[in-house]
């Protein structure tokens, strides 16, 4: 089994996580140079069609995209821990805060990315300033409602560390890399992201 | 359990086929006038906080919405017949399609309709018509995609229908009522939304 990733890149890091959370190991990672259009050459494109990281390669050469599948295989290859719930109401409340994360904080950040700052260069053939602004401002709300969410919680979507904090943290990293700040108010957030960043898998 | 919806939208129209092909009954459904602004209302936002249908309002108060959980919900409750795929490879192949299809086909032709055609009217307060215009391209190379991976395969994702096929039948008759053709030389394509029409939970 192989990944292809990008080690600084938000989506793969949390597959990353996934699997030190569940503490499987023995997956090879294979870097792919995506700022130099490596995702884009012939032969990645037979992996994933859109020419994204990560991709995982199974065994028998099929190659899955897209982080939640990726993390959904190894969720049903190994169950414990749990990181998408185990009841009905702990599954769709984990899988709601996971789409909003995605939808709100990290597609805002990452559209904020490659439309309003230089993103990866060459590689960004459209770019709409206004769009990737107007991004940055969902990205933002989304913080807020993160930090209205985190009232009287430990974690995210229950009572747990689930995929939804796996995805709020790389995605809050990734936009205060790209100088979305969190803003001061916003303390519980700031104490959930402390909190998580302590985790040894944080660091995977 | 009550289903707040809206008839003439995609969204909850992927509720109403998953409950269809599991045999589910009884969840009430309430139809919110979604162009009227009901969901912006104070008493819709608490329930979902992004103002979006559909929402599923469960016994004990609580609200999931997004799709995505919703479905999941249900699966969790009653797992047969199973649209999110039984084996890991199953299950990440149906998500990683369900992706695909949500952030191209259906994220594309939704964001042309609310930045490149009058959408909501006045509820829609920013619009970026060349965002719009490339959305549709989005949506348009999505159709591509699938046309190309239903080469020899009934359904998307699979031996069997699932939330793939689900998700794609909505979004694909969506962006046809905003006048987003299907290409004629899809023919893969096209066969497969004939067949899935022609289920009985199409119309429900």
């Amino acid at each position: 089994m192989k990944l292809h990733e990008h080690e600084g890149l938000p989506s793969p890091r949390r597959v990353r996580i996934f699997l030190a959370e569940k503490g499987i190991e023995g997956v090879e990672r294979i870097q792919v140079d995506v700022a130099a259009g490596a995702a884009r050459g012939e032969a990645f494109l037979a992996k994933n069609p859109l020419g994204e990281v990560p991709v995982l390669e199974l065994d028998d050469g099929s190659s899955i995209s897209e982080v939640a599948a990726i993390s959904r295989y190894f969720e049903a290859a190994q169950p414990e821990p749990p990181l998408f719930g185990t009841t009905a109401a702990e599954q769709a409340t984990i899988e709601m805060w996971l789409r909003r994360i995605e939808t709100g904080l990290m597609g805002g950040a990452a559209a904020y990315f490659h439309h309003a700052t230089t993103g990866f260069g060459a590689l960004e053939t459209y770019q709409n300033k206004s769009w990737g602004e107007k991004s940055r401002d969902r990205a933002l709300a989304s913080l807020r409602l993160l930090d209205s969410q985190l009232a009287g919680r430990d974690f995210i979507a229950g009572e747990s560390f689930s995929v939804a904090d796996i995805a709020a943290l790389c995605a809050l990293d990734f936009a205060q890399a790209i100088d979305i700040e969190v803003p001061s108010e916003l303390v519980r957030l700031h104490a959930w992201h402390e909190r998580v960043s302590r985790r040894p898998s944080a660091a995977a």
